[in-house]
């Protein structure tokens, strides 16, 4: 069997001005990155700007288990089942980060025959978006502990900076660092850390943001810390709110790449689905709708969280309106929900199987309270029998949900056709999409609402830790903003073991955090880490290049 | 009077296809970088890699002064005047840092009608090529600690890691830090740093390879520390080599963008010129000189150190035999090292410049060392007289050298027709290159030779501190390599005070550095800081970027 990277290697790309031109996207509208790549230009989207939106269909997924559910790669093969239904499609896509590439993971754009290319370039610099971020969010370090030394003007309490550097990578040894030491001449020492750059505050405005001078509003907001009275200090105080838009004059353009069956894809921005919202920019979804009828694009993590934060931030922040929503799930982890482990997902255990099946049912249920049809793509292994993937079809069925077995890995787009259809008929439903609670609902409500409709907890705990910040965020006036949940991704509650649908507990919120640049609160109901080590065996240790340029190890 | 940035924005640039057919380079040769920027592939290296080279022109200075000298803008004007005096000719010039951008100095792409363009782009992230020498560098440093954390098998003595980290950024604060706080799941507490991107190793070692194999083979020998018992643990043996290269599978192709009369420049790496060799990639001047009949490149700081350098250590790595030197001098900067104050510039003052001109008589005594024929370009400003030219003409003719006004800033390449005569004229005689000293000499007397036939020193001194690590580089067996010096730019000798011509001064040599990636041995003569910090006025804060996508305060 060949490997993603074998796959992608052996893939005859086409020319990217040829799939530009799938959506009447002009040559002189292209910033090309070499043959396959390119930016597309803002005085595209002033062309297109007063268009129709195409249609909206999010890809989601059940909890994640170890057995995987293949949403990248679901939602790339939908995208190209669809064009070859004959629809003008594109795809909307997140840029996957290096920290994970070098890690755990590898590569992160699709797999098997439904990945996108050139798979290479985009799991390493790509057209270097990310490279921008980490180097505005530094600068903007850097920028505040200059202030400080030379004077601390604004009287910034320097145990309270909660600004702190970023790199995309992991790397544990950077989680909790002192800076400034060696003497007066090296700065002020403090506590401090590194984050990853898919956890960057800026990513989240990358992909919030409606264009560059609506960026430059957002990172002129943001938090950097707090003097030592207890005043919130932006980021336009320090006074380089210019500089730092300016690093992103061509990070702020989405990216457009194809599958490999030459379906348009944008892929740009990739915020952490934890204490950010997890999907890919505002701008490269709306740039998705002028130019194509149907857009695929996919959210991170389960649908608890991934498409919960897309339709109550993202959507809600760029007005968009999304139509439909399909939810992934395997046998194999409907089988870990319903009590297997991992070794024993080859046997037939239909017990198991009805049991794991409720948290499939729960994500059917949460997105018709969007207001949303939902269609669920059953992604095909092959040790699934005709009877377990006959029963999850039936059971979905009767929740009023369509379901299609997709065999997009093994077949690419020809192996969605029957998941493309089903998400047509649903479209052909209206859509009543709304919103979960409203944003000016106090912060503790919002979080109850959350809780309460989409994980099925009986309600919310705050730590005495919490409930300090939450009177601080309310006294300065910080809490009419809509709520980023971290939460562990693996059960609808907060209690990773709880697998299946969990009932009976309740969610405890233990930090609130402040995004005032983004413009959320990010509840964490855990210890959530914003900067991931690496394992005993890093992925990158595999990788290699040869003479010829040919890559390996990265899949 | 026009600026910078806005002399460069006012510009009409070609496409830069039309720039590459100037070269000969076709373009499916060309990887684009949006319109006006290119990497040029390596294929286009292999046909033409058995043609004969061009001529290899050195742009030095000398000791450089707060009135300024303007090496780049002198090369780049010598370039164009080349061009309009119907020679075929390329640049290859150093990549821009972000560090001294943001802070101190604003862009470094040349100067006023003699830029290099677009200069926005070339002053921030360019083709992303920093970007990837700071991600392989953090991968790295990030899998030392990972190893360490994971059991250290290799016994690494984390008192003696000697890999830092890197950003491309001024930050003070960064240079001395303890990574690996917060407890066992964190890393292993240490001491570390980070240096800016352009004095990382990696960078060094990109300059210096013939292509991504050999680059591999560098990268795996770098020198990361020393295990308990004293062993040189090479970054091979951490086992991510493959990976590291990976990262530069484009950044090794050099960039090719124009200048503002359109000659085409390769601009292409860019390491310090104290603890690194300061000059762009052995890459891009092989390219150029196989594309080009003229090249014209340059070498950071004064010639004492960057056309040493340049000479000793790229021209002996690469193979290059150049066949002139160009020193620039102002006027004013002479005046000031004759012993005037900067207030004082404006004033005639014949003694003062004739006490400076020993600066300039120094490194043209140099450059006839290497067996090389110099010219001397004097750079025009607005307050030099008609006296003082003649002066420093004649002076310089007097020692066999040949010497023209530069007009280049003010003019562009017209203003640079006299020089490109007298560099044409200098051409015509046989050079005969040799290197200054042999590298499989001792490292004392590496030293020695440098200290006494460059920088006019009667002999050298070891701390007690370098002698110690000089026995040790010597048991280790790292000291048959070139000695790459760090040591003040402003003066020939180790005391920046000391200007003009000093005499019977000895050179101390504090610390011994190993680069064992790049092959060289590093021999600082003060305190070198490898991270600078901002200045109270950040240069950043004066930037901004308009709606329209206008740039301004990049000058």
């Amino acid at each position: 069997m060949k490997s993603d990277v074998e796959i992608a290697q052996a893939a005859e790309m086409h020319p990217i001005g040829e799939i530009a031109a799938k959506l009447a996207i002009a040559d002189d509208e292209l910033e090309l990155y070499g043959k396959y790549k390119a930016k597309v230009t803002l005085d595209a989207w002033q062309r297109v700007k007063d268009k129709a939106n195409g249609k909206l269909i999010l890809c989601t997924a059940i909890n994640p288990t170890p057995a995987g559910e293949g949403k990248t790669t679901t939602s790339v093969g939908l995208a190209d089942a669809l064009s070859r239904r004959g629809r003008k499609t594109a795809a909307a896509l997140r840029e996957p980060s290096m920290g994970p590439c070098f890690g755990m993971k590898g590569g992160a754009a699709g797999g098997g025959y439904a990945q996108v290319v050139p798979m290479e370039d985009i799991n390493l610099h790509f057209t270097g978006d990310f490279h921008a971020i980490t180097t505005a969010h530094n600068l903007l370090a850097a920028l505040i502990d200059n202030h400080i030394q030379q004077g601390n003007a604004l009287d910034l309490d320097v145990r309270r900076i909660t600004w702190k550097r970023v790199l995309d990578l992991n790397d544990r040894a950077l989680r909790h660092v002192v800076v400034g030491m060696g003497g007066r001449a090296h700065g002020v020492p403090r506590e401090t850390g590194f984050d990853i750059t898919v956890a960057s505050e800026m990513m989240a405005i990358l992909c919030l943001s409606r264009d560059l001078m609506d960026m430059k509003e957002h990172l002129g907001r943001i938090v950097i810390g707090y003097t030592r009275d207890g005043r919130a200090v932006r980021a336009e105080e320090i006074g380089a709110t210019g500089a730092l838009t300016l690093l992103f004059k061509d990070a702020v353009k989405p990216n457009l790449v194809q599958t490999l069956e030459g379906t348009p894809v944008f892929i740009h921005g990739g915020p952490f689905a934890n204490i950010a919202h997890g999907c890919n920019s505002v701008i490269a979804t709306k740039f998705a709708l002028k130019f194509a009828d149907y857009v695929v694009t996919e959210a991170g993590f389960g649908a608890d969280l991934g498409a919960e934060k897309f339709l109550d931030i993202k959507c809600r922040f760029a007005n968009l309106s999304p139509d439909a929503v399909v939810i992934v799930a395997t046998v194999r982890a409907l089988k870990m929900h319903g009590g297997l482990s991992k070794k024993e997902l080859d046997k037939v255990d239909m017990a198991a199987l009805k049991k794991g099946m409720e948290n499939l049912v729960k994500h059917i249920e949460n997105v018709k309270k969007f207001g949303l049809p939902a269609v669920v793509a059953v992604n095909a292994f092959p040790s699934d029998t005709q009877e377990e993937l006959a029963f999850v079809r039936e059971a979905c069925e009767a929740l009023g949900a369509k379901a299609a077995l997709s065999e997009v890995w093994a077949k690419g787009g020809e192996g969605g056709l029957e998941l493309a259809e089903k998400v047509e008929e649903a479209l052909a439903e209206k859509a009543d999409f709304r919103c979960l609670y409203d944003e000016k609902d106090a912060i503790p409500q919002k979080i109850d609402t959350i809780a309460r409709e989409i994980y099925g907890a009986d309600g919310v705990d705050f730590t005495k830790e919490a409930e300090k910040q939450l009177a601080e965020l309310e006294a300065l006036g910080f809490d009419k903003l809509p709520i980023c949940m971290a939460k562990t991704q693996y059960s609808l509650s907060d209690d990773a073991a709880l697998l299946g649908r969990p009932e009976g507990f309740r969610i405890t919120v233990r930090e609130l955090r402040l995004s005032a640049g983004a413009g959320f609160i990010v509840a964490l109901t855990g210890s959530i880490l914003t900067m991931p080590g690496l394992p005993k065996q890093p992925a990158a240790m595999a990788m290699d290049i040869t003479e010829d340029g040919k890559i390996t190890g990265l899949f």
